[in-house]
């Protein structure tokens, strides 16, 4: 409701905002009272910067719940997570660079083994090689099916993704994966009527693939989590913003893609080199949105110290922005993922935005400590981007 | 709708969860810039492991709204309390431990005076003392009427609780107490059709006492507050949990067993008492609620010091809980008494949750100061739950 609100509330301005992502920023200490990786991190730019800024702490998705990269970023992007599911088909497709469309209906695929009574015996074929899948793969791009469009793209080991566009596919399927082994696949059905088409499509593929494939190493395939891409509010649109993203893995290129973002390309793919895109490209739009993965990488594998590290390679890369004068700038990360759990986690995310509208607080350091005394509070992601829009002079009074 | 999906994100573990709520825990200075009743107790064990939890405030139901213990309690189990309303009958008949079924309808009532002509002329019937109206209970329960249980339990003074108990009975009844002297006692209407039957009866009950109690001090009685027990979704359901529950007051015993808690039996009437059934049941119980209930009987009586002293008494047995070494603390009241107040009211409820995966504030002191710079924020209390059981690691990851 207060989305709908706000949208009405937006006007165009001159006026350049920066928000750069840093993938799982949030983290724990390693003992009670300690620092946590944020705190650790020796980074005189990012101080410099907070002390002249209003910190606060973000609830991606709500109390207690630690969330994926998808809903946390639509979150930070201004969207209700809860609104807009981003299905397992789509996020598959959305991790290879796949640019999913409307009419586009993905799945994700495995590559399994069946014996000649067609029982399954191997769901994954052994985790084949990535070297040996891509193969088959290009086996799998054979099928044609009449009035439809077929993609089929490699993922890792035993997975691929099957993107199939054609107008008007529904996307309510069951699955041909029995998920145990000592059953046959099953076949496909649709869960509502726009899918008997996609159903029909979706069996087709499957006995085309079993034909093609009888003589290889792994002899069949399963397809689940039938997924459209959700049709989200475009930033164009809602925002009245002229957006650009910069991001090096297929999964938020395709989130930003989503929203109605102008994904870059970037030559490279260190931190550097995302920062050599934004100043290239920083006269063409007025919104940029910059990912930087390594923080989350780092602590999902445990690793503190390597965090700690890939915040001050991000430190040192900060004054690189500011050199450019934006007029706001937002630092946050999509969740938490502290090393300590060498996972994502509920706990709130540290939150930074710069303008010169607003109140500084002049705390001392960027960290979850200063955050939770921020004059921002405790508030959900999505709230971030109204603040920093108004503080870009892109929000009208309300009333009178 | 955020209850529903962090319902489907709950998942089981084997951890422990142990929830103590002191009754009425937030307070408020003698004087501005004074310590409040928590502020001024000296309380070591409580600091100590303040310093290592995370801090925060909760709001029960609104803002500006002071709440029984009733919907107070729901809303710190995880409920939101406007959704499950806990009639006036109800209340009476779980204040004396009555164990309320789905099929019994309650109902608050009073011994009343009425002149030969069957005008009120004293609707308390000058509060009789409860020894008295014990007596007339026993005649009331004399009462019986065809294919229907009739439970009468004395409350104190001229009160008393009324259970009728039948399949299908409805409660929406008008009352038959018209609120004033001088007019007589109404007869009880249905206001939909499945109460119909139990107007019925509560009027052929009325009947019944008015010959019974002819010749009594307290010649009439009056019914009000018909009300059935709300069904609320059940802990073992909804939190995966096998819970339990220790208080003294029937009260508290009911509330809990409303939402699916074993209550526990205590043996005497003290926190101590209460702490050694705890410890009893330590194995066999994966969460505990333990309710003290002094704290508010002392701030609703003004008494300023006397809460001082309970808040001691309660820090006193606090290391008994922590020599079990529970997984996840919750310390937090299920609404504030200030003794300045003699009332419940409105202020927020200082909070502490600690586990090994909170970020600890390394705030001094268990108290409201605390608590207002603490990084849980000013919270609503039924999210409470969802950050104890993450903390429990017992919720889900949302998406990918």
């Amino acid at each position: 409701m207060f989305d709908a609100f706000f949208r009405k509330q937006v006007i165009p301005a001159e006026t350049r905002i920066a928000m750069l992502i840093l993938d799982g920023l949030g983290g724990l200490a390693r003992e009670p009272g300690g620092r946590t990786e944020l705190e650790t991190a020796h980074t005189p730019n990012l101080d410099a910067l907070a002390k002249q800024s209003a910190l606060g702490l973000t609830i991606p998705i709500g109390p207690g719940i630690a969330t994926g990269s998808g809903p946390g970023h639509l979150s930070i992007f201004g969207y209700d997570p809860l609104e807009y599911e981003i299905g397992r088909g789509a996020l598959e497709a959305l991790g290879v660079d796949f640019e999913l469309g409307p009419d586009d209906v993905a799945a994700r695929g495995n590559f399994c083994t069946i014996g000649q009574d067609g029982i399954l015996t191997d769901r994954r074929a052994g985790r084949l090689p990535t070297s040996e899948s891509t193969c088959l793969v290009e086996i799998l791009r054979t099928i044609k099916i009449d009035g439809v469009e077929l993609f089929v793209e490699p993922v890792k080991e035993h997975r691929f993704a099957l993107i199939v566009r054609a107008p008007d596919l529904g996307a309510a399927l069951s699955e041909s994966d029995p998920l145990v082994t000592g059953a046959a696949p099953l076949e496909i059905h649709a869960l509502d009527e726009p899918s008997r088409r996609t159903a029909w499509i979706a069996n087709e593929f499957l006995a085309q693939a079993r034909v093609l494939l009888q003589n290889q190493s792994a002899n069949m395939v399963l397809l689940r989590g039938f997924a459209k891409f959700p049709v989200v509010p475009q930033y164009p649109d809602i925002f009245k913003l002229h957006p650009a993203a910069i991001a090096i893995n297929g999964m938020y290129r395709g989130v930003a893609r989503l929203v109605g973002m102008d994904v870059l390309e970037v030559d490279g793919t260190s931190l550097a080199d995302e920062f050599t895109t934004l100043e290239k490209h920083w006269q063409e739009y007025d919104f940029f949105y910059l990912h930087y993965k390594k923080t989350d990488t780092c602590g999902e594998s445990g690793d503190f110290d390597g965090k700690v590290a890939a915040i001050e390679e991000f430190d040192a890369q900060l004054p690189r922005l500011m050199a450019l004068q934006p007029d706001v700038v937002i630092i946050t990360g999509d969740h938490s993922s502290p090393a300590v759990l060498k996972s994502h986690s509920w706990h709130p995310v540290p939150l930074l935005i710069h303008s010169k509208h607003v109140r500084s607080d002049g705390l001392e350091g960027f960290g979850e400590s200063a955050c939770a005394r921020g004059s921002l509070g405790l508030m959900p992601a999505r709230h971030v981007m109204p603040i920093a829009l108004a503080n870009a002079g892109r929000v009208a009074k309300y009333g009178a």
